[in-house]
């Protein structure tokens, strides 16, 4: 099997960032150093992406990352329509084919480097690069790793389980980490699990992983076309003897996974459950003929 | 019991930090927005402190820095006689009876911010306070929380755990959150556990928690007075058990804890074995008289 490989990691950089309060050169020294987010990692985020250069979905991403943001006592004092203005401006300023839009939201600089201050709001532009074709035509590889990820309902920076295994991942011709605990699946590092068996769809519940945004689309998509979805725990034994797997996520939309450590996952192809779903996804999210 | 309560946030800023290759003012924006630290949690650090103006047990602290960045992949160039002397010249710089050093070493401005890049090196020089008298002639409180720290052998940034907990800590007078994970006691947030039981120290061992530097010294202090200690795994039945309990710490050397959530420990008053070994630490490691 050819792997599609990672991602590019040498991407050209944007021009303009918003900071606070105004619209920045994206390289400039702007921020101070004594930054609860830097210093103790106490940050939320966000990440949405264009499709044909208009944001896709953004009011689900904004309302995720006010979710947040509230839940760890961080105020975001911009309305939605108001961060919406400013993000349609920056991807227009920036001038990307596609985008993507990260949004941050950091504790603040905090006296003691302890108590959250006032926030620091950060919105980066990135141009947006989808995955290669192959990865869907052939099919995308994932390793796994046991991990409990930390408060998964609220996507918070902690990234550093994701980092320390992105060698493995690289070396494996891998797309993604997922994530195990005590025989129990959650989600990969960047994307949520879905499993197919027997013409079911089953992906670990809310409780135990971050409600991705496409995951939820997905779901829906499956609801809305008669397919039977299971939202339960799922055993890591589960995923070898499923007929197909897949991953979700913003940059990934609808992945599917053939090769998962030394296993391969159903036929070794792209499953016609997950070939359905992106058909769906193109169509009816994405808005493609 | 009176509290002796948290340790006061609003301490005077210092004026000049090390920034990657110079002295730097503590407050002028430096730092670009992309830092792998501030959006991925990417970043290690160490904090020692002075005794009589002089950096305590620098050497230990500098050595555990290097073993923290190695772990993450990250380069530390300077070697450790430089960090020191950059250390020395902060604190004579900053002016501050007593000082805290902060080292922090963050993933770099990752241009895809997921691959580390070179790092952002920053030496933050903090007033020192030391804990209220009362913390060590009454004891202190801790309050619990179930929760399995990612990685306890790598000081590295992550500590949103700790800090959603803060204000429980507050509104309990405590000093510290406790961890414990399926039945076993594991370290607080920022301190280092011992419980005393029949004349015998025990502490968790260093594959459950961060190899502290006073929980080190501690550890020889006890050996060289012919105490009994023992490292091994520490149920939390153990604890309400327990004849006396204290915390070590770089900020709170060895603090009795006489309250944990609702339960007395031992008399609910400072332990002959802390009081003793206190006693040792400011003769021994302090060189007080």
């Amino acid at each position: 099997m050819h792997s599609p490989g990672p991602l590019p990691v040498n991407i050209p950089p944007a021009r303009y960032y918003y900071f606070n309060d105004r619209i920045v050169d994206a390289h400039a020294p702007l921020l101070q150093l004594q930054d609860l987010g830097l210093f103790r990692g106490y940050a939320v985020f966000d990440f949405l992406r264009t499709q044909g250069g208009k944001p896709l979905l953004m009011e689900r991403y904004l309302q995720r990352f006010r979710h947040s943001a509230e839940a760890m006592r961080l105020t975001l004092h911009l309305p939605d329509a108001t961060l919406a203005e400013l993000i349609r401006e920056l991807i227009r300023k920036n001038g990307f084919a596609e985008s993507g839009v990260r949004l941050l939201l950091s504790g603040g600089y905090s006296p003691d480097l302890f108590t959250p201050a006032e926030p620091n709001l950060i919105i980066r532009i990135e141009p947006y690069t989808p995955a290669p074709q192959s990865s869907y035509t052939q099919g995308a590889r994932l390793v796994t790793d046991e991990y409990l990820r930390e408060w998964p309902a609220v996507k918070h920076t902690n990234y550093i389980n994701a980092i320390r295994n992105q060698p493995r991942v690289l070396a494996a011709g891998a797309t993604e980490v997922l994530y195990h605990w005590q025989g129990q699946l959650s989600e990969c590092s960047r994307s949520n699990l879905f499993i197919a068996k027997g013409g079911t769809l089953i992906t670990p519940p809310l409780q135990q992983v971050l409600a991705g945004v496409t995951r939820g689309q997905v779901l829906r998509l499956a609801r809305a076309a008669g397919i039977p979805v299971e939202e339960r725990p799922l055993k890591l034994e589960e995923l070898w003897q499923a007929d197909e797997a897949f991953i979700t996520a913003t940059t990934k939309r609808v992945m599917p996974i053939v090769q998962i450590d030394h296993h391969t996952i159903g036929a070794g192809t792209p499953g016609p459950l997950s070939r359905h779903l992106l058909e769906l996804w193109e169509r009816e999210v994405e808005g493609k003929m």
